[in-house]
């Protein structure tokens, strides 16, 4: 049985395409600098988001994590929003490979409060302070939210006043340009870095894209090596990485469509609570009603679908590309016999 | 010529019976766990503040760093107060020794909320996630408030609930055990460590304490060493130290009422703004009037007075065992002087 | 043109089976731990080394530095030969992942001298004193040599005299297993932990496996997320390296034999000298004449051969899957035009 | 009782000079650089071992830490003789306070052969290598050899060809200066920076001396506080410095001079063996004879002698200020009895 898979837009296989693709694909080693198909793809990423440079790298958290590496000298202290994955989910990383402090800051939604940000840069040089050497920003953000380019308009005059680089983790700035509907290097522009996933939304298996000028990228992809992400025929991997980047990112607006579709449906249920508006692929709701989450997340997954549990009480089901209209609507009447039966 | 220096509390000097404590003190040599007058000031440190054990440190902020380094592993994560003297004094510190990462809070006034404290906590084991290693509390705060014991038990119960161990940098602690009029063990009994500053208030020219459990200093005893802070015939240090703990801990009242002294003469200028109730020894103000702060501290310095330069605009007086009423009068006058010539 | 590609076995491109393997590859989310394909190459892998468990890795740099990290702790020492690839190739890494202190013993051609290594173990618990953490071996050795397993008995018996674990690199174990002619257990009994590589000689485009006992994997793994490694659908380079496993390490003798037939034949030159006898796919020799480096390694371009730079004045030639017979023959053609030119 | 204290001349207590000194200290808050002795100290020592700047900080670890921090950026590496005090006995700090690799090589009972200094130094910039950061050296060695000037030299023309500092441990400088007969100045003139400490033979209570061109010092001085070595008032410590600088330094022949007398009466023991020429205050020596080293240790106690458990089965005695000729006339009386009675 194949299962309805709504816990993240991680689970995404490849597609055919890519499948084919990395069959084919023609590959060096990229170590020696001699992978063409890394190469192409790394050019590619650049080319998109409007950068000199681009690399290759094994996963998000290493993309995020080889930025800040690379951005920052150890003992510097980073400005990032508290709910923000380099915070929440990369294991706490940050204090082990670039040794930062972090600063975090409460975010409005995802969203850094630009005076709030302004406050904590570190303004004189003294012997007490350590200097700010990064700020990081995220959009999409993993909380579901399409941060307004306007926010981020405000933090960069901030950045460039206080002479501060900016990263963005970038893991689905192509859905976050979908739904802005602007060009991704509208977005990327307001930041030095950005990292962006080939996986989640995108199907690619694995791997993920650090850009930014030329300089910077050279200084990452030194430290790429001391984080043990060197690969040899990586081509292989960066063939499906070119197929994402051609085809997947233009059909993300049907992953958010469907997710609205599912919060519209879920939203009938009269216990059922959706938080927030759905501005990506992702649906955040409340069940309002006594129930065991574990009963529920094993009667669905009895019924072929996969869910997350809870996290603080809220639920968040995830489309894309392996999740068709008609998976929403078998999900819909396995939640309504579920509760039905209680 | 003297001066009347009102930049901090660091700036005290040992008093006479200290110089002699010193001359006179018995030494040993540290490093083999032999010298006396360290040995008595370490269990005296303990006792007075309900610990089992003590721990002689170079400085407050050693004190400190050493205390999360000796809870925490590497990568854990610490919560922390935005404007604590952690994260804002002590040049990032703590992503360089510990290696932890800092969630920063924002601080009610450097009170931590309580819900804030609990929502940071990580409540389960995933491979995401760091662990949440320590709290750190601070009473005084270097804002100057006394920190409420209601606030302290509510944060101690979270604590215990997760078991997440607490440290207090305590650099002031006997002054907000004066304001609060408890024993100092009421203040650290919320706390699983504390770390306290000999010199500032207390005059002694160099050192802090760290106080813990046995098995807690046994371990900050060996990083005390990886740090470089093992010292040999301290006893000259600790002889200063036992003076300010036998007799100086029990004059800091009469710094607190010169503070709220000076506050009072300060706040009949029509110009300055008294920032928050004057708690330990430390008045903080505005001064609503068109002049240039290095006119104004250059003057107070040519005529026998030292002041720092305001922080985002808010002047900091403190007082201290070697400022008098007296110095107080004559500081509000030559205040006076300068702003009527202005 | 296809070039005769020397330089290195990390060149070596995936074989049409392994193409074909990667394109039909079952994959899922092996953050998730539900990618098949992983598993059944974790689990073979573990198997042919007779271990518990095994965790997939971008690199071997990424597999050496994990064990380190996975089986220290922050300031531990690590005793290890000064010419191995962890300190001579992996950037300094083992002093910012792990964090720990390398002790560096002078080895004989590639083998530790038990007695050596004895006389730098910690024996007695002192705060002057770092634990020691790890011993770390290499077999094969990077320099060419299989070192010989008695040398790996007794360095066994002392690291279990003072319970010390013992890391093997052994990026090219296979190789070494088939110049010993043993069972490759027999090689990865003397260790807690091994790392090889399943790109190099078994031509696997990425990756390389940890194995050890399931609570050091479980740690490896929590660990390899902080370093970036959690990859999704990494079933695909896992399909590669099953063949890897299955196929390609039972092939390597043709390597070899091949190394040794072109170390015959570049000996046949008067002007080279062979530095030590070819044990796997690896021949190093002098060049004992009069010529610009950067002319030669040009002219052999030009004619279709990639050969690096001598280190140190010695030359590497490296054999592999893509090298025949008639590959080496054409490059000794290639070599006395060139020094008969001269 | 007075113990006759052999076991290191780090057991030195101030004498009445200094007691008086500290008693009397001018002082100032040395955070604000204040402080006028800590002043007069540190460029005292600058002078005498010609450099342009100096620090005060708080041990003899703490100041070859903070050096090897301010001359390395994380992830360089060290190039240090294998049995110096720096891989021996600072408790693994430099993989934890600098974060840096150490490449130990075997050191010629002390000096490091100058071509094994070559060879470990990176020539080229390889993205596989990590940068040699720094050499460390040390004299007179812990060993207690007074290293000769001409090994430095060689070392300091290798350093200058690859550009590469040198730091030196002179913990015992002054020492080796005796031996040696030279202006201090010579031996650090191979240095780029030098830590020697005012407590051991010098008799300060607490406290060492890190000195180099003014840039070094401003970037350690910057690192002290991350280090939590900022102190207040600690020209009281510095008083005694400036004893030992003035007086103490030109006393140690005595202590030298003691040792030989106490290596040759040793050497009447037909069982005691004298390893190596004494150059300094430190005598090694065997027992060979049949006897518990418990035993005689307490014996030694009882009758009012400190001395230290062997190394490796190798005694040191070690002379200073407080042990007077006849002190060591009483040490051979009751060795004397102890192993008469055995």
């Amino acid at each position: 049985m194949k299962f309805i898979d709504l816990r993240s837009d991680t689970v995404t296989e490849p597609t055919e395409e890519m499948r084919k693709a990395m069959c084919e694909a023609e590959v060096g080693d990229d170590v020696y600098d001699e992978d063409p198909t890394i190469k192409k793809l790394e050019s590619m990423a650049a080319e998109i988001l409007g950068k000199e440079a681009g690399l290759f790298v094994p996963s998000g958290t290493f993309g995020n994590q080889l930025s800040i590496f690379s951005h920052c000298e150890r003992g510097n202290e980073v400005i990032v929003g508290d709910d923000c994955h380099i915070v929440q989910h990369e294991a706490g990383a940050s204090s082990i490979i670039a040794g930062v402090q972090l600063r975090t800051i409460k975010s409005d939604r995802g969203a850094l409060p630009p005076e709030e940000v302004e406050s904590k840069i570190r303004k004189i040089e003294d012997i007490h302070f350590p200097k700010t050497g990064l700020i990081c920003l995220e959009n999409a953000h993993s909380n579901g939210r399409v941060i307004p380019l306007s926010n981020f308009d405000k933090i960069r005059k901030i950045a460039d006043k206080y002479n501060v680089p900016i990263h963005l983790d970038g893991a689905r700035i192509f859905n976050a340009a979908t739904t802005l509907d602007v060009d991704p290097k509208e977005i990327a522009k307001y930041a030095d870095s950005i990292s962006f996933c080939l996986s989640k939304g995108l199907c690619a298996p694995v791997g993920s894209i650090v850009v930014g000028n030329k300089e910077f990228i050279d200084e990452a992809k030194k430290r790429r090596k001391i984080m043990g992400g060197g690969m040899r025929q990586a081509g292989i991997l960066a063939a499906a990485g070119i197929v994402a980047l051609e085809k997947m990112r233009f059909r993300l607006h049907e992953d958010h469509e469907n997710a609205k579709y599912l919060a519209e449906k879920l939203s009938n249920f009269d216990f059922i609570e959706i938080i927030e508006k759905v501005e990506i692929n992702m649906v955040f709701f409340k069940i309002n009603k006594e129930f065991k989450d574990e009963d529920f997340i094993s009667f669905m997954k009895d019924n072929g679908i996969k869910i997350n549990p809870p996290e603080e009480g809220i639920y968040r089901f995830v489309t894309h590309y392996w999740i068709k209209k008609s998976d929403i609507d078998k999900t819909i009447k396995i939640i309504e016999e579920f509760f039905t039966k209680l």
